[in-house]
């Protein structure tokens, strides 16, 4: 990697920052709390003191941060700063614009300015905006729109009806089109029901790496992702589902088919929910939990299956008193009896 | 998409349904209820009104539905009428036949007629039966055989000794014939026992995006999946499981090592099924469920541990009363405190 | 395939067995218990008897297992004793070295000898050590080392920053190196924290299938994998997660971000882990359950939440007598009543 130099007046400007020290202290990297180098700047967590002899060249700490000395950037919110200064200390190496003499495109692809297409990489009668990157091993069938300044990594592949906003993100591997699992039982077979809908996608989505969408079941309709949402790893998002804005969405959680998820829900990791449900705006459902029915807006769910947060709670309390309470009312069958046959003496 | 228009007429005989108006009214796509337009034809849900207005061209409907004099087709199950509509009026693209000029094919591959290979796919010294397309970056090892056929879209992996039916349809990113997770633990390592069995798929099975079927262990087996049964994006299928005929395995679910599952089989999503277990025919296991051992033909079973469904539910319900319980219990023993002390008096 | 013979002489040097036959019994295959056949060696599991008339040319078992007078290798755990004999007898197929003409190398690209690049590959300016064999479709960013004798199979992706061991062996469709799932909530919406570190992979380590391993956050830190783990098919391993060595983890995990896995470390199939928590070393965790905390080193855990395993089984057995609790519970309210009003007369 490249090391560029950077003032601390500069980084200030740049989080937005209170500047505290000199501005032209020279700064080449991030460095670790555990780990400081002469140089780097180190964002530190607010609450934790420093300690002394510290061997970093700056601080990013908020304003009660005793910071010993060091020439620092006062925040309010140093996990902020740490986002804007990986940006500018340590960008991420992209491709340069151009066509791979390795891939294949398609004469009736229409590519925007400043596209890049990555060597092994296939792209049909297309749509890809201005300043897109695909990477590498990419599958982009006809039928498909990609906006402007999308970054697709290796491997990714979209199929037809697939339409993305803006500055979307697409990890390695992920699988967007794929068929909807839909098919009508008879007394011999199961019958495809045949998935000629899409998928769409809205600005500064985030998927994971092996996440897959189905397409929707309609010619038509969309299963769809609101702009904002982050979509962690090996997610799967079934046909017709509609997902809100800025939602947050963990690692191999499922959505079965043609469930809503409102604005801002967040599913935590390995979560499941059922067909045709609701979670509604601002919940949130805990890692692991089987939601079975819908959510209310707002709510907090736990457990399998999902209950509200505090219930689950109570509940869970409950059940390692279980076995004890299991004898305490053998005993008191017991001690009743004795009481009642002593009454009928 | 291209519109090719149909008499409906043609439809009903297509769907076997009665016509019930014009045998010559034109129909060019199929409608949603939501917002139907002029020129299509709406599948309509069995016990719903439709309501006045409604701007079809023509439905599709049970004979009890009052289609308020619209043309119809009157049919028994509109979903089936709706899985054969989609296929007629939105054929699904389909690549011409040919190898690609980006494809790299052994000599030594047997590709029977109509074959096509997309770009940047590999194909070794496999058997692809006559009809079937696999989609751009597939990778084909040698000794792989593909029935008549298949479908396999974009970045598809089948290793060496997997063996695929006629109309196999595979979505993106599936991995078939990867390693069994086999080892022996010795006091230093855990030892690979090396898988040398391969994986043998039915006839009309559809496999989900990023579905992993891993290979047996031993030469002369097979891991299997039975003809007509549908699996979904994300599942897990490990080394010598056997899976019967027409079952149905919903996203990411998991099938450990050797477990047998019969004919008929519903998993729903994430269900997790233990080593060496049998399903028997017919079972069904909800969302969720964690199966820690076999379950009787014909059973539903759901939780985790996985339990018959009627016990499941009783114990789900008395859960919530849990926490009161042992409040009521608590009282009870003071009651029966004074009782007794009472006596004693 | 082909077969090779072998005399069992050798064989049972291969396996460090005692000989209990002649040496020079040809064998060409390891057979099935259930079909064995002339030629082949069949690896028998302790306790069981060998059937009269077995067809198998040679036996390999326990000291203690009656062959019926078959030539046998003689061993203690015939297991490992297969796991030698399918290497040797069932050789897995290997491509030639050298980079395939359909393979795109980047000249700044250091590859060790005898290393070998497939078809549809692209590898960038990584270096990869002697004798590692490297798929068809795999996507190998800049800034990446690969140990020596490493086997990637078909389509696997790693992203900047990644490091392999020697004897990785990789199945699949699967991703190392992808942004971890990090994010600042501010009111508007979920500020992308930039994932800048790396992965860094043991020697002998496995991950199979389209398994997903999350590159760190800081530059210059790493998520890891200790050397001699070995991780099955559709696995999610987060963001700066430490994984100690010689661990075993199941399909379909997911262990979230920061999260320390410690040595020898077992986690059952569709087990979550939350993050932040330490899994002490040699700790057992069964299928399906939720960790949403430490777990003791040594400690085998279960359920959803996890707890103890016995303390798990305790309550599992009380929950099935949950509802007749409840009922026994009123009845003795009942007649607690009536003992308090027969009191009061």
């Amino acid at each position: 990697m490249r090391y560029v130099s950077h003032r601390l007046g500069d980084l200030a400007a740049e989080v937005g920052g209170r500047l505290d020290g000199p501005a032209d202290t020279e700064i080449t990297a991030v460095g670790l709390a555990e780990d400081p180098r002469p140089g780097q700047v180190v964002v530190w967590p607010q609450g934790q003191p420093v300690p002394q002899g510290f061997a970093a060249t700056a601080m990013v700490a908020t304003e009660d941060t005793d910071c010993l000395g060091l020439p620092a950037i006062r925040v309010e919110t140093p996990r902020l700063a740490l986002a804007r200064l990986l940006e500018v200390l340590h960008p991420e190496p992209t491709p340069e614009p151009g066509v791979d003499g390795d891939a294949v495109v398609d004469p009736g692809a229409d590519l925007g300015e400043g596209v890049h297409i990555g060597p092994g990489s296939t792209v049909g009668r297309a749509l890809v905006g201005a300043g897109s990157v695909i990477g590498s091993g990419c599958h982009i069938d006809d039928d498909v729109v990609i906006g402007q300044s999308c970054r697709l990594f290796a491997g990714v592949v979209l199929r037809e009806g697939t339409v993305l906003g803006d500055r979307v993100r697409i990890q390695p591997g992920v699988v967007v089109g794929g068929d909807g699992f839909g098919y009508e039982p008879t007394r011999s077979a199961l019958v495809k029901v045949p998935q000629r809908g899409g998928v769409r996608i809205g600005d500064d989505v985030e998927i994971g790496a092996l996440t897959a969408i189905d397409r929707s079941t309609l010619p038509g309709t969309a299963t769809s992702v609101g702009a904002g949402t982050k979509i962690d790893n090996l997610v799967q998002i079934a046909h017709n589902v509609q997902i809100g804005r800025s939602c947050f969405i963990c690692a191999l959680a499922g959505i079965a088919g043609s469930t809503r998820v409102e604005d801002g829900v967040v599913l935590a990791g390995q979560v499941g929910v059922t067909d045709h449900a609701t979670i509604g705006a601002g919940a949130r459902v805990g890692g692991s939990a089987g939601v079975y029915g819908d959510v209310p807006a707002g709510a907090t769910y736990a457990g399998v299956p999902a209950r509200p947060h505090r219930e689950h709670l109570r509940i869970e309390a409950s059940l390692s008193r279980l076995p004890e309470l299991i004898r305490t009312v053998r005993r008191l069958e017991k001690r009743v009896a004795e009481l009642e046959s002593g009454g009928r003496d």
